[in-house]
């Protein structure tokens, strides 16, 4: 049975490729989503891809994902600084959990250096764009098995 | 010409493998090199890989770095939170930097939370064990584009 | 008239008894809300619950509840040690609320440690698990007189 | 073509009237956003509001600005204090952005001291009551000239 | 055999009824105890009761619960925030222990929201003026189960 | 008779048209003073002004205006961040008091994050630039209605 | 009726006159108590001294104070920089209440630099050595009027 | 020859008996003075006094003192809290010093908790309004002797 | 004539043997007294022993060791990290004093990383269980020289 | 045509040789001007000097030299500490600035440890005694060049 | 078989002897570790040591005693309070490790309060000067039993 | 006999001339040397110079200008801000000590705002390339008088 990748994109991220380019680079989520889906397919996973600049939306998509995804690749954006509620969440889920930012946070203002996620997940890729995604997506490979 | 990757790795990872391995994993760091440098090789990478215990080879090794090696993935052990001096050298190597972790350190101890190299590398990868390095060279892979 | 209990339910309260029953007992949120409702009848109360993983959702049933309920029974998950909009509404009904816990939050994290809604509540019961919610409606009881 | 403002107020302003009135005054919110239309139309700007108490709407209510609205006036009630989110969404908005309270926040608990939007935003007015919006108005009009 | 109940008040609390009414209500130390004991009684308890102002007499209270008394019910004053001598006594103690207060410390002077017995016990009861301690009996039957 | 504004003017502020103007401005501080003055004189007021680089000064001159002024519009420059002597001073006074800002302090250097004059006025207007000293005058004009 | 005065001493004020004599002077407890009765009963006061090490002893003497003793002078040693419980204690007395210390101990280690009992007393004099309690006795006198 | 004292008092003291006089009492400036100079006279001391609103003036009359003076009394003011310059000329000055507040900063705002005169003066009164002057007297009487 | 070594036990070490064992070791304090009493015996050393859970107890027994006791061993429990009343006992102190510790605290919670007593001890011992004791007994040896 | 160095002193420097000369040296600040103005002449530049206790007029000075001075060499004092508005009005002079003190403030109070003055300047020069003035004036000769 | 203790000197200890006397005793290191060694022999054990002023060849040292002593005696000198590389080392070696200082660093300056050593250690013995190290070695002989 | 001076170079300051010349000047390290080296010559000092990027060798170095040695003039580099064992041995050194920087720290990131040896050093030079270097040298000149 193929294994299934759930997308989480956090606030703001509806807006990339119009957002700081300079920053977040080129690409619009659209674009991202599709490139992701595209190569985990050819690995043989599934993905679903859910944005919402809605906290309450990213968690009950961490439920959902309890007993049917494998794995979370999550871009919380600002949420990634305060919410204890998605890392509650995905504290809960069971397969691999992997943080993923296309810039470096760590390089940036002082408040995007903490993150309520980094202790409940299985690691976390940033700083590499639009690689950043397809990082993960190979960590998920890797953490799985071939399908 | 090839293009040359330097993987530095910092104190104590010379006994990987036989330190805490339900942390680090069981590989040694000869056999994380040995992994790392044949993936490179198949990508058209030459590898030179130092370990060492001494804050001031890692500073060496990022000045010899300079105008030969098109990269440096850095695992820096617990120097990643005290060394300036290898953040300093960083700062001036102009290619790509990432920064790797076998381990999640923001889900240990509070020490291990922050990084002086965070804000000078690329970005940075982090809590995948073995798969850690393999994401690294991939990073590098897309960054640098095909060899 | 019958008097009415709004109990309140934040993040991930929906997956009681599948999340942590090591630290939040077995029983589905269903089942608490069941117990408290019935219990309550036989004071001669009425109870409302709503359960929401959106602030926005607890802020307004908090604003639906002036006028209407006669005290506010709330366990804001996650949301407790950071929503000041929650605070804010509670700040405005009238009537008594009382901030509940299954688990012991000092005895947890440290950012469960402190809580926003402390100030506004009239006290609060935290660590006896399913007995916190009838600790909870004891003690409307006690501050509301017998209906 | 008339300039259009979007006039945005966060969470429990909808109670504004109700809400501690020798804090926040008597007035209600639809009667501050009639006040605040009428006198933008005075001056030839359109008025959108809205008001929520869900952080996703406000930042979506920004990003719907984005080539439309020449101006954003908010109050961003308790979310003021936490909401990175609506800062990166107003960070993204190229036109007029104005912080605006009713009460004097650096005044009250300590919590209301810092403000996420504060560093991007044009200017913020705080303290004047009903008169912070017609001062808003006022800078708007300043800030995009005569209509 | 009846199973007993170590009631404990600490430094100040001798003064109840003549102490700030506003704040503790106006029930003196022994109308307190004589209620909680009579209530006890009713649900087949006994109850042992000791006010000190001396933090020794509180540790060795404890000491001397231990193999004895199948709870404890402790409001412990002032030296709630203070006292490690009595959180490790109480760690000692392997029945259920139950941290009460008469006013919400949360919303008094901040020396008073930290607590150094909340991570022994197995949870507080705040605020609720008499009713904390009726409360707190409820919380111990309910944990021991009836008598 | 004729209700009188005192405008007052802290250190460094003699040089503004000078002083950074990408962040203050083109206008010199004679050219504000008299932009201010006219627009106020147009609304029946008069304005009496006072620009010091001496913190004593500045405290004298609110002495002064006590049972004179009705008003008190304040730029108090770096002593914003430092003067509790300006603080106590306005406290005293009875008028309106308006903290005032060309730039916008929140979004410069940490030092200029607070204010020790912000508990005491009845509310700031920060980042407008000329125009901040126009919405102080509406306020002014507001708070003490029409002359 | 004669009115009395309480004068408590905290701990290690019992070995005075042994103790750093370059910091608390020459003085044993006993001289200082003598030359304070002395001084007392010359200006129609009584005095009861107790000096103890235990907070116990010095929260017991303040509540016996209550009702019996016009006025406090309390120099509480140690004790100054920890005791919430004497706090508590004195904020129940409402008579005179006045701190005093031998030496000056904003001029010592910083632990001496906090006391918990300067926010409920009416004043405090510290560093003049055995000057420092006719100056309380002086104080007391003062605010209690002449006998 | 005569002793002289030299009584200082710092910033917005000049508006003592029209300044909150609930905290500082209902005396003026004059009047608190007059009567320490006739009190100390009587003692056989001369009194210079000067009040200044520029902390240049305390320093310089503070340097005016040595050689002349024998002791110094000083009120800052608002001062009190930040000018280490005044305390660099007071530790210059080899007289006795006497720190002295009307009402008592450690039970007012936080920034009123810390003097840095602390340190450089013999000791400190506070909080005994128009008496503390007549002890600081009595303190430098009994620190000089009688004259 | 015989030196004495007073050696002083703090709260909660009565229950020593019962409390913790996997910490403090299996050995009641009776047991560590009775060895520590026959060793310094053996080394021509008196013992005394207190153990209180009473902070004013050990205090006390620091000052009738003066000009008695040639050298104090201290395990002050919980006491360790906030009594300043103990310290200030020690510093009047002339002899040798041990601060000893059966566990390692730097390797337990934060509150036990600071000592109070640590800056007038000689030195300190900890983490050796009951071979802290004998150490400490060497040290004294070592300290005071041969009997 | 002679380049102009403004040389400044702040609070307390008109005290030199009198004020702690073990940390300051035994020169009058008259003294210290005259070598510098001489060696200064011998460079072929004129000096200016001016010592004030008044922040004010330091500032005053700065803004003064604004087109007519080519280097300011500043010993502000204590007002080292705490005044941006030397620090304002520095980054607004667009010659050579030069930091310099008698002493090593690092070596001494904490409070000494900060400079607003550090970040607006081109360099600094302390603990050097009389040195560090002839230091500055190489150094301005360096910065400008040779006359 | 000889049981081996590895000797630990960090930097700066090849100066003992000639380094503050007044602290660290008049003995040089040669004799220290002479001293050392042959106590220990005396005991059965063999002794290595090793000085060296960089951190590398201390983790060095202790990596090689893994599988070869039986026991470290550490006193790493300043590293003490930075270096998490050689407490990384310790926690990988599974024998017995002291931490051992001449001084007592809990009574010098704030930055010898902490020790990254401290939790991986078995325990630490410091302020005795050269008995320290005796102290260590019986220590040693305890925890190891007799050879 | 000739006076020499130790001129020692922290990490990465082998690389100048080639890292952020907009920072650190275009000077390679070898040229700033000569120019130190002949002018220092021409006063009549020999000069011995040391780049290390290792502490330890920069500890070692100073040991060894004990005695042999009249100054050290050192650019620790980012050991600046982390060394306590440069710190702790350049204490021991009896001679001139004098930290210098090309850039000044105190304008650059907040982790170079600390010097583990500003308490340590005579006095400090920071901001004036190149020549910080000829000055240090004049105040090794001053310090040390003519040769």
């Amino acid at each position: 049975m193929t294994k299934e990748i759930l997308l989480l994109s956090g606030p703001n991220l509806d807006q990339l490729g119009t957002r700081s380019p300079e920053i977040y680079g080129p690409l619009t989520l659209v674009e991202h989503v599709d490139r992701f889906t595209k190569a985990a397919e050819d690995l043989g996973f599934g993905v679903r891809h859910l944005q919402s600049n809605f906290e309450g939306d990213l968690i009950e998509a961490v439920h959902a994902a309890r007993g049917r995804s494998q794995a979370i690749v999550i871009n919380a954006g600002a949420l990634t600084h305060t919410s204890w509620g998605i890392a509650d969440a995905l504290a809960m889920f069971e397969g691999v959990k992997i943080e993923v930012h296309l810039s470096n946070p760590a390089a940036r203002e002082p408040f995007r250096h903490v993150s309520t996620l980094a202790s409940v997940v299985n690691g976390s890729i940033a700083g590499f764009g639009a690689t950043s995604y397809s990082l993960a997506l190979d960590a998920v490979h890797h953490l799985l098995g071939p399908q």
